[in-house]
């Protein structure tokens, strides 16, 4: 972990241990920057793994003539397999410690990455609050992945539940970051997308465009995926993703437990399997918020299901945002799900339910 | 789904639910055209999952170094990578709803597929048949997979049994089509080949070639490959191929069962297992016919064996044809496995038969 | 097999039998060479799908940038992964009908491979030695792989116990070939680096270079990786290595066990695990021997902890060498490990210890 503005000299003696141990709640501080371990460049061979671990069947992606076609010069790589590279680079520094990854917002796909681009990540430290127990705090945090050419391609802010190493240690006072409740229109990606973008009609064979879609209206994806240990393991080693509690089954069955599935590749089924329903959607816009409601381990089958908020206007004549809520349930059929009101704070979920999702996509329009 | 050659309008009300629960008997037309959703460009990263999926290692396609000396530009993509990847495309369309994929016909690999190139798949229905039971029918299907010049590379017919929405729903008069017990010698690919195929034996290690195998004799494949629940899966979604039998474990264990290993799979690992004996082996040339007998399930292993059943003059000094029956066993060693004679209809196989493929495959001959 | 020096003739009769049985202890002859079935390309596909399973985070071969920022022109591919690889080509002809893996020596780190490359492998019998029980004998054998352009770019020693076919077949004299018990420094490579890879420290954030390990000193890695059947399984064949014991779970079940997990995949995953606390180790040079202490089966979580054994000078201001001691052992944690002294012949371990490999990489000195 390079921190470049933490003052701390180490101790000599200690760092000739090589302590890897991570950090724990009381080594952050507001304004800390950490820049990740190490650049990753991403390939051909990591969207194969990502079709063979997820089923994904995003058009843009899955054949370069499709991409050509719909206006690129190539094909980009799938979202989800560049948010979940990026987000794996984040945890050594910031959540190997982790209790529990809270929520997301402001998740902004800035730009498409193409197979042979390089992601570094910088992480920021936003806000920090201790919990009552004074056991453990929340570390909110903006992690910002470029390429190869420093260009943004990828930001978000998490927040996550983190150890303190020492119960007793001072921490300072609490600081929680405003966020917003979903990502802005003006903030959204618009200029990828030429009018040739509805051409994707003639590849998925549907013929629903942003004018079919209705606010409030339900898809109950038809798939289900049930997920295994190596599925899950290999996903989150593919994203050079460390936490301890996906891979080190023995720690966890002596705690009575099991692996857990890393929520990410949750994210990657349950959007895999919405590809049925939302055939002509183009890529990830932003993911306004989320949270990993309850946990996933091997054997549990994924189903999720889809509701329209909002339908979002991006100033283009071809192309318009759906902002969609995704809810995924472990060992239940799609028509089971429930969409309650968020209320206020957190949604009343049942315990089968794994995630829900609020997110935006592009999608083309008809042309007038 | 797009039905080009469909009249009927689909229903706005009944779109707007974006129903996407597949085709069932009552929806194909004999003479109907589907395009399947959406074409797939294969890279060396799909090669490389097939070979840790499938163990492969056939010469022409295991190195850049043996395809030149082959007389290749570059070595093509593994038969079979190809095929399922065809195949799984024409799943959403044709068997989302089938009960049982009965057989294959006529299965013509036409041209070799390149890392980069992309396939389009399309379908004609050729043949329906009703159930007597009127609770489901046979669907016959021809797809053609083309690459992005628009040149075919893959056609093949294969039957499936299909859930009928309606069991009331009327149908039209039986039509069964004629297909040929085996592709025909002068349909056979033989233009790739050039006198340089039989330097392979440099490569392999062994001198047996086109001359060396029998009409009758038999060879016992010694390998063994035991299925695990991420192999066939990973391999399934690889192929983007949505069949739930294979994905749904949930909806399986409701049923009482557990999920299937994709026949195609089953294929792969057999002709993987198959390389011992039959080293000097090019590419595929055709599947003449074949069933998946039996199900395989997770925890499985697969063993095979081979009888050589023909030995096809493709007129040419450098290269011909052998047709071979293979058959594959769950749990069961090679040398039990049976070759009953077809006699009238399907042959007599005991329970632990999981494959039996008659298929044909180019073999260099020696230097008169 | 091709076996270049050996005067035997096939029996045709037999041949057309095609038996692929293996070769057993008393079809070895010292001084016999052997050229490998066949070579292989490797790809970026094959790296995703290493990383996948191993979680392998070398800052070297993680990104292009890394690359190109400490003095290379690409990345090269994961040590280990060109080793297993290569080591693959040799278990068809020599290891089929292997009881054990016993130990390696030797093994030498010559030139860095890059995807496009292809391997070739060969192998000279070096030693033989019958066991006093006359079932089997051991088997000393040198590996040398060799890329497109005929350069060495890995070779390596090992002995491995095989079941002689006729327990009363005769066998000549013993002979045992004396190995070195480190690869020599003026041995290692060293021309790859220059002054550049002090770099790394920006990549990976921590500043230990070679002067800050200290001869003596531990290292406890703090991860662990549970292993499932599909991980080892798929890693293995996609070295298309071929050796039953990992592949045939029908065959080792009715022999009371389960199948093994590859011990090069142990030693990946090992090698993973071992970036912790060794994050700007450059490639490896040699591994100066190791054995596969007992045995590894799926649900097997592994962790491990490093010794270092010397500081190499490699006669660079740049970069020096580092020998270690990684000890591997299965449901246990790293500061479990000990590190018995060698004293005479194999040094006493505790059954849960999978690895114990005494190996040597190249890591950047101090600017001075």
């Amino acid at each position: 972990m390079r921190k470049r503005d933490d003052p701390r000299q180490r101790d000599k003696e200690t760092d000739m241990k090589k302590d890897r141990s991570g950090n724990y709640f009381e080594d952050f501080r507001v304004g800390m920057r950490i820049s990740h371990a190490t650049p990753r460049t991403l390939t051909e061979g990591d969207r194969s793994l990502y079709i063979g671990l997820t089923g994904s069947r995003a058009a843009l992606c899955t054949a370069e003539t499709n991409a050509r076609q719909l206006g690129f010069e190539h094909r980009p790589l799938e979202d989800l397999l560049v948010f979940n590279t990026a987000f794996g680079k984040t945890v050594p520094d910031i959540s190997l410690n982790a209790v529990a990854n809270l929520g997301y917002a402001e998740v902004r796909f800035i730009s498409h990455v193409y197979p042979g681009d390089t992601l570094a990540v910088d992480t920021e430290v936003i806000g920090l609050k201790e919990n009552s127990s004074r056991k453990s705090g929340v570390v909110y945090v903006r992690s910002t992945a470029r390429n190869q050419h420093g260009r943004e391609v990828l930001s978000w802010v998490r927040w996550v539940m983190v150890h303190k190493r020492d119960h007793g240690a001072a921490c300072g006072e609490a600081m929680v970051p405003a966020t917003e409740a979903a990502v802005p229109a003006e903030r959204l990606r618009r200029s990828d997308y030429t009018a040739r973008v509805r051409e994707i009609t003639a590849m998925t064979g549907f013929d629903d465009l942003w004018e079919d879609y209705a606010v409030g209206e339900r898809i109950d994806h038809p798939g289900a995926m049930t997920i295994n240990d190596s599925d899950h393991s290999l996903a989150t080693r593919l994203y050079q993703n460390t936490a301890r509690a996906h891979f080190d089954g023995h720690a966890m069955a002596a705690n009575g437990g099991q692996r857990l599935v890393y929520g990410g590749h949750i994210i990657s089924v349950c959007r895999a399997l919405a590809y049925d329903g939302l055939e002509n959607g183009l890529s990830m816009l932003a993911i306004n918020g989320g949270s990993h409601v309850n946990p996933s381990h091997a054997g549990d089958t994924i189903a999720c299901a889809t509701q329209v908020l909002d339908k979002v206007d991006l100033g283009q004549d071809h192309v318009g945002g759906l902002r969609l809520r995704m809810i995924g349930v472990k060992n239940a059929g799609a028509a089971s799900i429930a969409f309650p009101e968020p209320g206020e704070g957190r949604p009343a979920h049942p315990s089968n339910v794994v995630l829900d999702l609020d997110y935006t996509i592009a999608m083309p329009k008809r042309q007038r």
